[in-house]
Formats: structure tokens, C-alpha cells, sequence
């Protein structure tokens, strides 16, 4: 089973047929289980599963569903969470063995929300160390020689392959993104302080929590449903708009950007960058981009350096906790990468990051600019389809200028690379989310027509 | 001995004598050990302490200040840390019976910075319940028959009686500068953002890590030593300056606050106010006030409402965890008044947080605007002194502004009601911490004279 080609399942399509009585959340919760089964001996998506917990769950959903009394239009829906975000009833790992069998004893802000939603923790999902760079055992569903990508891997390949309608990510560079882009499922990473991220292990001040799921409706409405309960990061009102998914809306003026990515992208992710373009101009869409409008050109040339500015950011954000967990754990059990980072922090200093803060602001500004003169931006969500091997989750190079800019962005897995799955990347403006979500399902029939 | 009259314990006082051997790190530690044994069955300020490994690093330290060494100022310095915040080597139960031994197994980003700039970290200092408002065992050393104030109740009973030289706080309403008031320590609590809470169960966007001390000075070089390492919050430089106290500064007009604490104060408070008013005209400062100046009765008119916006910014921004502990910990052991807390936030949705947070950005540019009539604004810390009885912290009425426009303020332990200690609190501008420093550092020589 683990060879057939992956196959995303949408709880919403299925969602129909549960008043009827001819399905039901625990039927649909027994077909992830069995894909579960089925291919995650292979795929090692998950770190730990509640099964027991999820069928009880189940039952209660599907009673509430056949009485038409769902809480919401997730309640049953079975959920993966990202193993840096806490759960009551399971470790939180964060992908490291500093971390082994680490339980708080609690729900991180969305879990909690999402279960107040009706939606059932089926189990926690690989990241990478500390949500970094640093890979975990995840392999690509669609080829198990290829990284899932990161840090989100196990939400992201679980999704891919329909063991699970959806999932929590987290993206601070490109950690939602592009794994989305890698397997073949739909990504959001919401504007900055979107989606409250109290219990997280991720306090870095450009990283959002994001959603990994079968369609846009799907990531649209579990951001919803945890939102309108949660709020938004301390501070920020968070993710706002209709409960449902906003209706479609086509644009009138895109950007298309070629992102430090072009550079890296193969030949055949270029021709479909292309043909996207292509798609917007034959539905009348007018689209510009570097050479053909100064204010792209201006957004081009400030997210050229986005990377190193990104990581020294990061790095800086970083340094604690990693020096007490030098100090005051086994430093033997941290990878490379993440002492590596220690290190780049320790030779800074608050000078030096008030410099980056404030290039940051400057980017910030211009992308905002832009707003002027198109309704969103459009680019691929990663340079290629998944890399063979492991040991590298991939280049981001397409998505850290979102992370940067702290904009809202989604992926829709449209494209193709390689006969694997290839991103389309939207991008939309700060705090007009909903927007986002409009212009994407305006766009998105306009590439299945294709 | 602990009928004594408190007094507090300088170490920047007694480092003079650190290089001559005539005192050493080690020795002040024992005569901090010797208070804590004689005075805290009664005061009961700590939760935890770490002696054995107190005095390996005082010894350490003492070496190091022998040769000339030195770290830093503050190394061999024993802190007190508030128990919200982790520590590698104690449990954090921040002050509730759902945390009892809870061990994160690592420090928080402030206690990592203070032991690398060689602090000893002495104990763990009793919190009110989360840092809220239901109190716990601690009382105040000044008269065991009255609060020490809350939340950070062990930090200022601790060092307004000598048991240790400084210990961390925080203060999202009134925790550092009420209960330093009511102690007779130095508090000082940061522009928002101003220290890195990373690993400090505090999450509130008005909510700040902050400092008690026996002197400003220590108030101020714990903070850098602090910030130089770790920074600020994710996404804030943090307090910048000098890294020793910066140089006093008279300020040439100041504005006297009444804020909504005036109708609480008693009758000899007012007067202290009053004489404090009269020591600054009588140095030739200009003061100004409501009654003078069309700014100044701005600001008095936007804080009149400063409690309620507070209180519920933090209700909506504590629902979580206070959610999750509710259901998946034993909710008899939360206090009434975080169940409370918890229906208010629950009362409310994202709507009417932004419109909160709507005003307190107003309530914020009406402060700024200040910034071009005077340096600073005085006022009182507490409308009076520590009232009698353990089940109330006190009235936070005279902090709760400074909490709400996020700027820094600290306390001076020079003012008296009914024969017991009475901050005077001074207020600066946004991330000009140092600044107010330089000011209060000039302003306090005036009370001593006086």
C-alpha cells in the first residue's frame, strides 16, 4: 500500500455524507488509521499516536454529526500536531533526543482551541531538532528516497498521503511551505502573530503557526475555528474573517516574483512558472513583475538577501534556549547545526541585531508598498520538486522573503516537477488573510481547468 | 531576628571590599544564608533554595574576584528568581498546586544570562497563583502581618529584609513596583520587551520581566547583564545603555501624576506626595501637573480607565492555558479567581480585543506626546502602605498605567506611611530606560537630603 500514489482525503468532502448516516467521523477516522497502518512504517510521519483517545472521540463526533449538532465544521475532523507544539496527552519531543518522553502535561494554545472545536488529536508529528534544520527519520510519500522537506516533515507527508485531513505546522524560513510543496498538500502560514502560539516551542519573532491540509478550505477554517478562540499571538488580534472559507475572488493584478529561488529552480519548475504565468494572463488577469514594474522590481532587490538576513535574525532569536541546553543538558545530543547556531549568536550582539531589525522593517515596508499596485504575488513554493536523500530538508529559497515580511502565504500543490509535486505560492498582504484565501480560491480552478 | 527592622543587602557595597579579602562573595553569601535561616520560617519569601550549589559558585567566585577576574559586577552575586520563571536546577510551580515539582530542566533565557555573567542563583521566589492575583504564603518582612504584595511577593520580602541583594520579578499590572513599595526595595520594571521572557510562564503582550534590588545601580547592571546576552523579547532589541548605572541627571521638569490611585491614598501618603512635589521644586525642577498643564491632564483623563483595559487585555490573553488546565488538570486546584479570569476571557472574542487593544494604543500616544513637555513623570508606587492581612496583595492603582503603556518605571524606597516603607515611583519614555536611570539616579540623593 505504501507504493500507491498518494492520495490527499478531505474530511470536508466527506463531511457531507456524515448527516445521512451513509459515513460518519469514526468511519473516516478507521480509513486515516488505516492508511496509518498501511504506510507509516515506511513514511514515519508520526511520533506518537492516540488511537484509543481518537475513537472515543470519534463516536462522540459522530453522534454530534448525525444529530446535527457539530460544534463545528472540524468537530470529528482527525488532526495531526507538530511535535513542538504541547498536547495533554502526549509528549512533546521537538525532534530531539534532549526532549525524549518530555511531557508538559498540557495543550499548547491551538491544540486546546482545536479540540474546543471538536477536532481530534489523532497524534503528533515529526519535525526536525527544534524545528530547525537539522532532519528526523520522515521520509516523502510520493518517493520514500526524497525528504518530506522541514521542519513541519511529518505533517506535511501524513497530509500528503491522507493519513490525515490536516495538521499544525510552523514556519519561521520556509517549514511550512515547502514541505507542503513537497508532498503534495495545501500550506498556510498566516500573517505574523496570527495564530496564538502560546505552548509552541517556537518563540521567534517572524515564525507563525501555519496549517497543512487537505484543501484551502480546510486550512482556512481549522485557523478559524482556533482563532476565534484563541486570538492571535499575545498582542496581536490574530487571523479575522468569515468562519468559513472566503468567497472566491479573482484578481485583477498580480505580481509574479522570481525570489532569490529562480537562481536554484530546475528547468522544468521554471517552464511551469511559466505556465502559470501563463494561466493568470490567458483568464484576463493582468500580471507584472520585475521588468516590467519599478515597485516589483524594488520588492525583488530587498528580498535578494533575505536568507542571511532571515538566519542571523533566527540565530540571534535562538541563542537562548540552545545555551542552557549546552550547559544543562547532554550538549553531546545537539546536533551540528543547532551549536552552530549557538555560536553564529554568540559572536553577535543587541547592536548588531537592532541593525537587522531594522533591514527587516525596511523590507517590510517596501513589500508593503506594493499594495498599491497589485492584489497578491504569486511565485513557486520551492525551486524543485522534494531532493533525493534525508539528510537535507531542502532550499527554502522561495519562502523565507515571506517569512521575512511576515505576509501571509499559501501553497497549492497545482504544479509538477519531476512527475512529483510542485507549489504554487501565494502571497497576500499583512493582516488580509482572508483576502488571501479569496484570491486563491478565485486562482486555483483556473490550474485544475488548465 | 526577624523582629529586626529589614535592611537591605547591597552587594555592589560590599564588592569594594572583594579584591582585598576583607570580604569575599562567599562570605556574603553566608551572611544572605544566615538571614534567609534566621528570618524566612517566618517570612517564608522562598519556595526553594540550592545552597550546596550556591556556595561552589560563591567560592568559584571569590577566586575569580581575588585575582581580578571578575566576570562581571554581579558575579558572585546571590539573585533570587521568581518562580515563573525555569530554573536548570529547581522546580517552577508557579505558585500553584497543579505545577508542585513541575521541572522543565533548563533555564529561562534571563537565569541562563545571570549565570554566565557569574550571579548565583539562590532560590526560588514565591509568586502569587500564576503570577495573578491569588496570593501565597509569603509575608512581609516589615510586619509578618501584612502582605508583601504580589505577584512578586518572595523577590521583594527577600530583598527588603536583606536575604538577598536582587532577584528577578515581572509586572503586568503591578508586580515588580508594588510589592518593592511595600518592601522597602528598589523595583524596576523594563519599557515592554525590555528583557527576554523566553522560559518565563508569561505570556501577556503588557507583561514584562523585571528586577528588585537593594539599589538602583543593581537594578540596572542585573538588567544589562542580562540584555547584553540575551536581548530583549523575540523581535525587541531589549534595554540598551551603559552597562554600568548610568551617570545621574537632574531632570529640568517633571510631571506629577495623580493617576487613578489618588482617591486610595491615605491621608499621609497624599502628604508624602506632596513633600515629594516640594523636594523636587525646592532642587528647582519645574513640576507640572493636571491641574498646569494641558498635557499632563491628557494622560491623568487616558489612564482613568487604565484597570479595566488592562484586566482585560490580560483576561483575553490568559484564556490559554488557563483553557487547558481547566480540563486537563485538576480544576479544584485552580483559585477562584483564575476560574474567573478564565469566564471573563471567555465572555469575549477577537472583536473586542481589538478594540482593547485599539485603546491602549491611544492610551500609549497620549503618554508619548508627554515626551516633548518633560524628561519624567512622578508619582507614587502604592497608594499606601503594605495593608494588613495575607488574602489581598493590595491595590495596584498607581502601577497599573505604567503597565498599560509599557514604559519603564522603577521605585525608589525613600518615602514612609504609618511608620512602613512607600515607593516613590518614576516613570520614563519607550525603550529610554536608561534615561529614566540617569534621572532617578539624580532625583534620589534629594529624598536622602531631605
Amino acid at each position: 500500500m505504501s507504493e500507491a500514489t498518494p492520495e490527499r482525503r478531505s474530511y470536508f468532502a466527506a463531511a457531507a455524507a456524515f448527516a445521512s448516516g451513509t459515513d460518519s467521523p469514526r468511519q473516516f477516522l478507521e480509513r486515516c488509521i488505516a492508511e496509518i497502518t498501511a504506510r507509516d512504517g515506511d513514511v514515519k510521519a508520526f511520533v506518537a499516536t492516540n488511537f484509543a483517545a481518537a475513537r472515543l472521540a470519534a463516536d462522540a463526533a459522530t453522534e454530534r454529526w448525525a444529530a446535527g449538532a457539530q460544534i463545528s465544521p472540524i468537530d470529528g475532523m482527525p488532526v495531526g500536531v507538530k511535535d513542538i507544539m504541547e498536547t495533554a496527552d502526549m509528549p512533546t519531543e521537538q525532534g530531539s533526543a534532549l526532549f525524549k518522553d518530555w511531557h508538559g502535561g498540557r495543550d499548547c494554545a491551538a491544540v486546546a482551541a482545536l479540540r474546543d472545536a471538536g477536532a481530534i488529536i489523532l497524534g503528533k508529528t515529526v519535525t526536525t531538532e527544534f524545528a530547525a534544520s537539522a532532519p528526523n527519520k520522515t521520509h516523502n510519500p510520493w518517493d520514500l528516497s526524497r525528504t518530506p522537506g522541514g521542519s513541519s516533515s511529518g505533517s506535511a507527508a501524513a497530509v500528503g498521503c491522507g493519513m490525515l485531513p490536516g495538521a499544525t505546522a510552523s514556519q519561521v524560513i520556509g517549514s511550512t511551505i515547502r514541505p507542503a510543496s513537497y508532498c503534495g498538500a495545501y500550506g498556510y502560514k498566516p500573517s505574523v502573530g496570527g495564530i496564538n502560539r502560546g505552548g509552541s516551542f517556537d518563540g521567534f519573532s517572524q515564525s507563525c503557526t501555519g496549517m497543512i491540509a487537505a484543501s484551502l478550505p480546510e486550512c482556512w477554517v481549522m485557523t478559524r475555528e482556533i482563532t476565534a478562540r484563541v486570538g492571535g499571538d499575545a498582542g496581536y488580534v490574530g487571523v479575522t474573517g468569515p468562519m468559513t472559507m472566503p468567497a472566491a475572488k479573482k484578481p485583477g493584478k498580480v505580481a509574479m516574483l522570481y525570489t532569490a529561488g529562480w537562481d536554484a529552480a530546475s528547468d522544468s519548475a521554471k517552464a511551469e512558472w511559466q505556465r502559470a504565468r501563463q494561466t493568470l494572463v490567458n483568464a484576463g488577469i493582468v500580471v507584472v513583475d520585475r521588468d516590467s514594474d519599478a515597485a516589483v522590481a524594488a520588492v525583488e532587490a530587498a528580498i535578494a538577501g533575505a536568507m542571511d538576513l532571515a538566519m542571523s535574525i533566527n540565530a540571534w532569536e535562538g541563542r537562548w534556549p540552545l545555551n542552557s541546553y549546552r550547559r544543562d543538558r547532554d550538549p553531546s545530543l545537539l546536533s551540528d547545526s543547532a551549536k552552530n547556531t549557538l555560536l553564529q549568536a554568540e559572536a553577535m550582539d543587541q547592536d548588531v541585531f537592532a541593525a537587522l531589525l531594522g533591514q527587516r522593517d525596511q523590507v517590510r515596508r517596501i513589500y508593503a508598498d506594493l499594495k498599491s499596485e497589485v492584489e497578491m504575488c504569486v511565485t513557486l513554493a520551492a525551486p524543485r520538486a522534494a531532493p533525493t536523500g534525508l539528510e537535507w530538508t531542502g532550499d527554502p529559497s522561495f519562502t523565507v522573503a515571506t517569512s521575512l515580511i511576515g505576509m501571509p502565504s499559501v501553497s497549492l500543490p497545482v504544479l509538477q516537477d519531476d512527475g512529483l509535486p510542485l507549489g504554487l505560492q501565494m502571497i497576500g498582504f499583512s493582516n488580509e488573510d482572508a483576502a488571501l484565501f479569496a484570491y486563491a480560491g478565485g486562482l486555483e480552478p483556473l490550474f485544475h481547468d488548465a
